[in-house]
């Protein structure tokens, strides 16, 4: 008998009768002899409908209740799952992310899981009963007002429950049948992936990757909880994510896919006084905005002035804001302009395998280069290359790559709409 | 500088524009320097499409957490408010029952409240904030699960609230100008009362008078809060209710209003043995199946078989049940058969004038007779006169009433539709 958290996303819950297949799964896996802990996001449109009702009442919403507003689309859908699995005749308890004992810091919105008490949802699983989680929630350790965790918030909920009640594995049922080599919706032959490490998944979620979020996957790794992501509408094996990067071979250690990001936009400050300190007053005021860059760039000086220009990404969402706090500060920081272009694209080969096989980049270039697609920025980690290019460029560049690297399947991926949070 | 708690109805929040309405007139009193606290019901028609949803996944839905699901429209409606006041430029913190500190009874569905704790309330009025509360809903004593109040909840929050904050008044917001000596629908000229006692009101909402549910006045009364009735849509002065009947002099008291019920059924036993202890069987198998009665007559013993017949009234939604449970008991009691009828209405007239008054039975019984309504069942108490009548002739009841005891106003009432819970 295992301990199985299932966490089931917004789409996989959208209708009364999407809700009553998956009390259909859920029940068949308690039937197994399994104990259970599921947590369901929000149906499928609800929180776009809410956030549309607070954008009427109010341009500007206080984050406080704008978190009160939110949490109640997964107290909604929580109870219908606990309503569907009892109507097939087990027992079912929902909880809120409070009463799961989710606590997190008091930044609303955006808050971090702090502690799992899960006292209560232990109890109910020792009197038998199938256990909901209210996903995307928590309580705020300080205020005990209740908190949002930001996007993603679901799966980081399932891996916390996870860990905290140390599950044999945490389900995450989405609309895709997996981690793929690339997006199959772009390129039509990605090949399914049956085991991830959590490093590579980390750098692929990192690089825009959308099926786990970030910050799952750092919990999950830190915990040491395996993540098994599954199709809600297949029976298809999925992908595992778990163990480290150093377990693998070197013989065996392959590139794992090419993930892409369209949601970055691209900030250059022009003529800026090489000497130190100078970068760290912009990335400083970037930071006060509470912006997070991503690549960063600093070109080397030009012999004629000394000065120089750095080139930094960011949330399309925070590049006006962050271009307004530079400009702001043009005459106190020293420097010519800010050049802003949110017509980018980011695109990253993955893979432990790059670390033992020379030639990757050159490979990478090449490939780009026969596609006359031209690289804006380049950053690099370990187990990752990321290059700029046009927005309209970046599906092509995907495709590019996929095949210069040999990743394509034979199989033809099948594609679902939406994703959760 | 008063405490008022103000209650706004579902109709009232129904839409983004009503609740930007309700704001402002919140804020309004918050900036005559009260401190203000307001309970508000789920939007519109948000508590029963969420009824639909949970019968297309369960078709008996578990009550624990049908209370889960019910209970996040007023967390919706709450914060939307919240939200709505601050961009009026003021400070707002909308709480779950739970958090306001409404403790309750463990009954799902229909729980009552044992406790009011509202520490947190109290601190944020103190830091300048209105406070939103959830309506209709607590946290139950034994096992810290959420519940709810049953129908009127929100109105019996108010009270409650105010009674534990110790306020000076609890306004209730609803769609009508007040409380009327009729239903402005069915009498268009029903007068509006300034004033109407505990004991006045109580009968009036037992008789059907929707304004304010039973619960709520029982509540006032006991915690002696003044309620304040009030249209949403209006600046009118409303209906005060306060204060005991035996503090009207007697040559002020009048009679208050007609009342009318059609939510009744009639259920008649019949050829039930004259001998103590049968009509006890009678009502112990009615209330072992959970149904409250209303009205009870039974008749005089017929001399030749020493029989008589027991009828009473229940809600009609309970009606078959209690047909069901008698029939099954049929043998055990003894009885001939049991007779039901759901095309019924009460007519209910009441006041404190009454018990100083004598003729008012035979002016009631002569003003039905003369306009050919026959009475099926009279009962009676110190305030109150109450006959069943046919359904169809219940609004001509009410209107012939309330002509003969000439309680009509030069006001034509405006109506509007719908209630909250």
């Amino acid at each position: 008998m295992a301990l199985v958290v299932q966490k089931y996303g917004g789409s996989s819950v959208a209708t009364a009768e999407r809700i009553r297949r998956v009390a259909e799964r859920i029940v068949e896996t308690k039937r197994k002899g399994h104990d259970v802990v599921v947590v369901v996001s929000a149906m499928g449109d609800t929180t776009d409908e809410l956030l549309d009702l607070a954008q009427q009442v109010c341009p500007a919403p206080p984050a406080r209740e704008m978190d009160m507003l939110l949490t109640s689309g997964e107290r909604i859908s929580n109870a219908l799952v606990a309503m569907a699995i009892h109507s097939l005749g087990a027992e079912a308890r929902s909880f809120t992310g409070s009463q799961a004992g989710v606590v997190t810091t008091s930044v609303h919105g955006n808050a971090k899981i702090i502690d799992v008490t899960p006292g209560r949802v232990r109890d109910a699983l020792d009197e038998g009963s199938i256990v909901l989680v209210a996903g995307f929630q928590g309580v705020s350790q300080d205020s005990k007002d209740v908190t949002t965790l930001g996007r993603g918030g679901s799966d980081t909920t399932a891996v916390a429950l996870a860990a905290a009640l140390n599950a044999d594995v945490c389900e995450i049922y989405t609309d895709v049948d997996g981690i793929f080599t690339a997006d199959p919706r772009i390129v039509p032959d990605a090949r399914h992936l049956e085991k991830v490490s959590f490093e590579e998944m980390l750098e692929m979620a990192a690089c825009g990757a959308k099926v786990l979020m970030l910050r799952c996957v750092e919990y999950a790794r830190r915990y040491n909880v395996p993540v098994h992501v599954r199709s809600s509408y297949t029976t298809k094996p999925g992908t595992i994510v778990s163990g480290s990067m150093e377990d693998i071979p070197v013989e065996e250690a392959i590139l794992t896919g090419v993930a892409h990001d369209r949601s970055e936009a691209k900030v250059t400050v022009v003529g800026l006084s090489d000497q130190p300190g100078f970068a760290a007053k912009v990335f400083r005021a970037v930071a006060d905005a509470e912006i997070n860059i991503d690549m960063v760039l600093q070109n080397v000086s030009r012999i004629d002035t000394g000065k120089t220009d750095i080139t930094f990404t960011c949330p399309k969402a925070d590049g006006p804001t962050a271009v307004e706090k530079l400009t702001k500060l043009q005459g106190e920081i020293g420097f010519t302009k800010v050049l802003y272009d949110d017509h980018i694209g980011k695109v990253s080969l993955i893979g432990a395998g790059m670390k033992s096989h020379p030639g990757v980049t050159a490979t990478f270039c090449e490939a780009l280069a026969d596609a006359g697609i031209n690289i804006d920025l380049i950053s690099t980690s370990e187990i990752r290359i990321s290059v700029l290019t046009k927005d309209s460029e970046l599906d092509e560049a995907v495709r590019v790559l996929h095949a210069a690297f040999g990743l394509g399947g034979d199989e033809i991926a099948v594609v679902h709409g939406g994703t959760g949070r």
